[in-house]
C-alpha cells in the first residue's frame, strides 16, 4: 500500500480523539481490559473493498496485540456475509476500535465501489478515468488511493503538484500564450502544462501555445469528437464537466485520453458493513 | 455557530496542506497576490445550506483581508442560482482557496439537506430524530453540526460522554441487571444509562433496572407499539436500525420520543456548488 | 487504570522538557549510560499511594530497559519506609527519572490520602464524596482519577460533559424555569441537568421544573434537612460550598445523596516520598 | 513579566482543552455571546498575588475583546475583598474562563504566599532563599515565578542549567575530587560546579576540589555553623534538608549564603479567589 | 515572496526555541523591555542578499511592535557597509532576535551569492542552472528559494514532485524500457519522466522509451556534445556530476538545457552581517 | 552519544517530510518494498566523520529492519573510499533514506573537520576552542555536537545557559560595574558572570566587578598579551574575533583561556559521501 502513512496516522489519531476522548465510559466500567474475545468484520451488501490497511493501522493504535487475519484485499469484489477481517484480542480494544474501523472502511470502499462502477465502462478502451479535488477535506490521500483501488487514475494530488492553468489564470495572464510562456518560464522541467478550453479558438491558441494537456471543459461529444481530430495527438486530451456513468464510453471512444469525475468521490455512499463479537 | 473552533481549525490546516502543500504552482506563477477582485458562491441546485461559518474560517486563513459577505445563515433553504456569498480581495488568495471553501460547504450542506428531508417527515411530532457515530473521520463535529442546522438533534458526541450499554456489554457483564448495576456505582451523577434491547425479556429486565433510556434495537412497527405500551414512560424511548425516510413518521407515531438514523451521515452527498470570479 | 493515556502522556513529555532540557549536564558528563544498578522508591510518611502506573509510564519513557517490580497498587494505605517500587536498570536513566517520577507520586499520593481522609467520615453511608473542577490546570484527569484511588467520586469533567445551571445562568435565562426549558431542547438525551439552589423560592421552582439533580449551595445544616425534606427524592441533592471534615458526617447523615469538594483537590499538599539507589 | 511564554501558552490550551473540551454545554445553551458584562476577580483572604499576567493570557485566549483593568501588581499584598481584575465584555466567555483564570491564580498566589511567609524570616539578612525541583510537572516555570514574586530566588530550572553533585554521582565517579575533574573538562565555562557533601570528609575534599559552591545536606545547625568557618568563604554555601519557618533565621545567621526549600512548593495550597459577576 | 510559509515559521520556532529556550539570563534581567532604540542590519561583504523576508518573519515573531524598513530586495547586490534593514523598536527584542535573524540572513545570502557566481557564467545563454536536494535537512525549501533568488532554478523539491529514474531503479525493473512502461502507467499525466544514463547504450534506449528528460551523468564535455546531437531535442537535456564554475560555460554551450549543481547549496558559507545598535 | 535526542527526532521528521512528502513517486512505483539488498556508505575523499548516530537515527526512522554495521565512531579520521556504514535491507527504504542520511553525514563532518583542522594548531596547548553560536538556525545542538568530535569545545548553547555581558549591556546598564553587580542580585548562584570588553578601561571595570570570565572582543596579539598579563588569573579569558586558522597559536600562547570561532561552523562545507547498493 503506497499510502501517505504520516498524514493517515494524524487522521487516525484525530478519528480516535473524537471518538473516545476522555474513555469510553461504558466498556471502561464494564468489561476488563484482560479478557479476549474474537471478531469479525463482515460485509452486509456486495462491494469493492478498499481500506483493509487502513483498518489494520487503526486497531495497531488501540492495542498492539490484537491479532488480524485479512482475508481479502483491497480491490477485490466482495459479497454479502463475507468475513473481510477476523480478529482476536481484547474485548475492550476490540469494541472501541469498533466505529472507527468500520466508519473508515466503508467511507473508502463507498469510493472504490463506485469508481469500479465507473472503470468498467471504461473496459477495453485505452482512456483512463481520474478523480479530481472534489474530496472530503482531509481524506484526499486516501479517497484518490481508494480510487486506484477501483480501477481509476488519480488527477493532481493538490495544487502544488501539477500545472492547470484555468479560464480565470488566462484572463489575468492576458491569454493562453502568455500564461503559457509566462509559466514555462518559472516551473520545474519535470511538470507538465496542462490547459482548461472551453472553445475552439481557445483550443487553436492552447495547440499553438504548445501545452503538453489540454482539459476540453463542458463540452458535448461532437465538440469533443471535432476537438480530437483538431489536436491530432499534439497534447494529451482530457474531458471533464458533466460526466456520469451514462456518458463515459461515447466520450472515451471519441478518442480522449483521460476522462475526469468529481462524482466518484464526491457522490460515493458508505457501504455497508459490521463487526460481529463472539466471546 | 457552537462548533468546536479548535478541531474544525485543526481540520482546516490539514485541509489547506493537503490541497496547497508547498504553494500553489498555477496561480503562484501567474497571478500577483496583490490583483484584487471579486467572487461569488453560487448554489446550483436546491438544498439546505450548512458549512458558512466554516467556509469563513478557511477564507480567513488563507487571507485575512479578504471581504465576506454571507447573504443566507445555516439552515436556510437555497435555490439553485442563489449568491451564498459574496467576496472581495486578492484574486490569487480567491482561487487557492476555492476548492476547500467548496469541499466543506457541499459535504455539510449535503448532509443538512439530507437530514432536513428526514425531519420534514417529524413534523408537528415530539420525536426527535437523532444522528450516530457513522461520520467521516475526523469531521464528527462538522458533521454533527449540519445535522442540527439540518433540523435534526445529536446523539452521545462518542464514546465518552454518554452510556450506551449495548448486547456485547450485557453478555460480557451477566445480564442487563448487573451491567446497570455496576455502571451505576461508577458514573458521574449527571449522566443517564441507556440501554439497548431487542426483545421483552431484555426490555423487561431494562425497565426493573430502572434505566433512563432505552434503545430497542430492529425491532418491527408491531413490536415497538407493543414496546411503548409496556414502557409507559418509564424511561425514554429510543428506535434504531433499518430507519427509512418512509418508515419514520410511523415509528414516531407509535408514540417513541427518539429515532436514530446513520443514513443521514453516512448516505448524504455533496450538493452541488461552484464560486464565480469577477474582475 | 482508566486514565486518560493521551494527555497523560502529552503532560510527561512536557515533564521531561522542563527537568531535563537539553540534557542532565552533571549526570551525562559523570555516568556512563551502560553502568546498570537497583534502586527503590521509598514512602517516608504513611499515606494513601496513587500515581503508581503514571511513575511506570514517566520510567519506560525514559528508558524502556527498567525493569520495574510494583509493590503495592494504587489506593493502598502504605506506611513509612515501605518500599513502593523497586528498579533495575541504567543508574544514569534512574537519576535522570527520579524527581519527576517522585514529583508525580507525591502530588497524586497527597490528594488520594487527603480524599481518603474526607470519604472515612463518610463510610457506612450512602453519601457520595465528589471533587470539583477546582483542579491544577493540566492536570485534571490525573487528579481526578486520585481523587476516585481515594474513595471519592468524580464530578464533571469539565463544561462539556455535564449540565450545571448555576446563578449567572439563571440570571441571564429568566428564571430557573425557562433555563431549564431551554436546555432540555438543546441537549443530549443522555445528559441530565443540575441545578444551584441558594434558597427555597429557588429549590421550589427547580423541583417544578422537574430537574433530575438540585444544588444546595452554602445552606446551613438545618436548611440542609429542610430542604431534603422538600425535594423528597424528586431530585438527587448535591450539597456544596464550607465542606470540612468536619461537617462532612453531620450533613451526610441529612440524607443528601451527593457532598462535593474542592478541598480534597486544591488544600492537598505532597506526601513524603524517595528514591534510593544501590549500585 | 519574565516568563517563559511558549510553555506557558501550551499550558493554557491544554487547560482550556481540558476544561470546555467539545463546548460548555450549559452556558453555549444558555446564553448569547452576544450579551455583554462586567466581572471583578476577588479575594476572599489575605495573600500575596501572583500569576495577574498569566490571568490576562487567559482571558485572552478566550476572548480578544474582554477589557480588563488589572488592579495590583504579582507581589502586592492583597487584603480579604479586594478586587483583583476587573474585567468587561461576553458574559460567555467570562463565565468559560472563570474557573481555569480562578485555577491559575489560587495555585501561584498559594506559592508566592507560603514563599513571602519564608523570605520574612531572612528579612536584613544577606542568605537567600532558593526553590527546589519539587514542582508539579509542567508548572515548573510558573511555580519558580511565583516563588521569586513571593521575594525567593531560583535554584537551576532543571538538569540541564546547573552542575550539582550528588552522593551518588560521587559514588559512581570514585571520589568527589576525580568527579570534579572529570566533569571541569567536559561542561562550559560559564557553568558553576556544586557538590552535596554530608560530613567533613566530604567538605574538606570539596574544598580541595576547589569546587564553586557547596551544599552541606541534612547537617544540623552546629555541624553548618563548623562547616561555614572551615571553608571560610573560599565557596558559596547552601543548607538544604528539613528547612522550616523556625530554623530558616538560625541557619541563615550561621552564615551560609543559600538555603533551599522544597516546602514553599510542594507544600503549598491554593489561595481563595472568587469570581463576581454583574450584569 | 513564494515561500512555503508554514515550514518557514516551525523552523522560525526551533530556531527561536533552541536560542531562547527559557529566556535571554543577561538581557532580561538588564535591560527593561519598554526601552527603545535602533538598529541596523549591515553589510560586512559584497554578496547578493537573500532572506530578508525571513528575518522580517523572525523580528515578528520576537515582537510585532519593531518597525523595520527593509532597504534592498532579495536577489539585490549589496555592498560592504549597506545597510540592508533598518528596526526601530524594544531594544531587549532586538538583542535577542539578532543571532537568528543574522543566521538566517547569512546562510541564504551565502547561497544566492554562490548561485549567482554560477548563473553569471550561462549569461546571454538558455541553459539553466539547478539545484539538488543536497540541501540542509529542514532548510530545502528556503535554500530552494535562495537558490532562485540567486539567478538559478529548481529541480525537483523532493522525490513526491518528480520522476528521476536512476541507475539502481533500472537494474531493480530490468532496464530502461521495462521501468519507464511500468512508471508510466502509474504516475499522474501531468508529470514527466526523467532518466539517468551513463552511457549510449542507455541514452539509446531511454529515447526508444519516449522519455521527457535524460540526464547525463558524469560524462566528458565530448560524449555530452555526442549525446547533445544524437538526442537531437527528442528529449531535454540534463547534465550532472562534477560541476563546477571552470566547465559551466562549455557544457552549456554544447547545446544542454539544464545543468544541475550540489555545490550551490552544500559549498556555500556564510556571508559576513552585523547588526548595529543605537540608542 | 550525548545528544539531545528529542530536538534531533524532530529535525529527522522534517527532513523526512520535506524530501519524501507524499511518497517516492520513482521508487514507490517501481521497486516493490519487499526486495532486500545491501548498501554501503563511502567517503569520496579525507575527513573526520561525525554524525554516524544521527545517520542510524535516520535510517531506523525509515524502516527499523535495515541492518547496520557501523565501521567507524564520531571523531575517526576516515579515507576516501573507506566505508563507513554497511546496510542490509529492503532496497526501497535504502534508496528514500539515501539523501537524507548523506545529507546528515555530509555537514556534520564538514563541521568536525574543520573544527579538527583548528584544534590541531591548539595540540599540546591548555588553550580550548570554542564554538559560537553562529548555527545554522535548528541545527545547533547537532553542530555543536560535530564542535567536540572535532575536538572542540562548546560555549553557551544559546541565550539560556550562560551570562554575556556585551556592549549593549553595558551601554544601557550604566557600566560594566552597575551591570554585573545587578545581575548578580538576580541569576541564580550556579552561573558565571562573563563581560566582553574592548580596551583597557573596560578591561580594569570588569576585573575590579569581580566577573568570572572576561573575553577580550577584537584585540590584536600584543593588547592581549598585555591583557593576560593585566588579568594575572583573575578570571579565565577568551578571545573573540578575527580568529583564523593561522592566528590560533599565537594567541593560545599569549595565555588565553579560551579561543571561540564563529568559522568553524559558518564556513564549514560539506564533505563528499556516497552511498553504493548492491544486490
Amino acid at each position: 500500500m503506497e499510502l501517505n502513512i504520516k498524514m493517515i496516522e494524524k487522521l487516525i489519531d484525530i478519528a480516535i480523539i473524537e471518538d473516545i476522548g476522555s474513555g469510553d465510559i461504558t466498556t471502561d466500567n464494564l468489561i476488563s481490559s484482560e479478557i479476549l474475545g474474537k471478531a469479525k468484520i463482515v460485509a452486509k451488501e456486495d462491494f469493492i473493498v478498499a481500506g483493509l490497511d487502513v483498518a489494520s493501522m487503526v486497531l495497531e493504535k488501540f492495542d498492539k496485540n490484537i491479532q488480524k487475519e485479512i482475508c481479502f484485499k483491497d480491490g477485490d469484489e466482495v459479497k454479502s456475509t463475507d468475513v473481510l477481517m477476523s480478529l482476536q484480542g481484547s474485548v475492550s480494544s476490540l469494541l472501541k476500535a469498533e466505529r472507527i474501523v468500520l466508519n473508515f472502511l466503508q467511507r473508502l470502499s463507498g469510493i472504490a465501489t463506485k469508481t469500479r462502477e465507473y472503470t468498467l465502462e471504461l473496459k477495453g478502451l485505452k482512456t483512463r478515468l481520474l478523480d479530481t479535488r472534489k474530496t472530503i477535506p482531509g481524506f484526499r490521500v486516501l479517497e484518490k488511493y481508494a480510487v486506484r483501488v477501483g480501477g481509476g487514475y488519480n488527477h493532481r494530488m493538490g495544487l502544488y503538484d501539477g500545472v492547470l492553468i484555468k479560464d480565470n489564470h488566462i484572463a489575468m495572464a492576458g491569454g493562453i500564450k502568455k500564461a503559457v510562456a509566462s509559466i514555462r518560464k518559472k516551473i520545474s522541467h519535470l511538470i507538465k502544462i496542462e490547459v482548461e478550453v472551453s472553445n475552439f479558438d481557445e483550443l487553436k491558441e492552447a495547440i499553438e501555445s504548445k501545452v503538453d494537456v489540454i482539459m476540453l471543459d463542458n463540452m458535448n461529444l461532437s465538440e469533443i469528437k471535432k476537438a480530437v481530430k483538431f489536436i491530432d495527438k499534439r497534447a494529451l486530451i482530457e474531458v471533464s464537466g458533466d460526466i456520469r456513468k451514462e456518458n463515459l464510453k461515447p466520450i472515451a471512444m471519441a478518442g480522449v485520453d483521460i476522462i475526469s469525475s468529481g462524482a466518484i468521490t464526491h457522490q460515493a455512499t458508505a457501504v455497508d458493513i459490521s463487526m460481529r463479537l463472539n466471546f
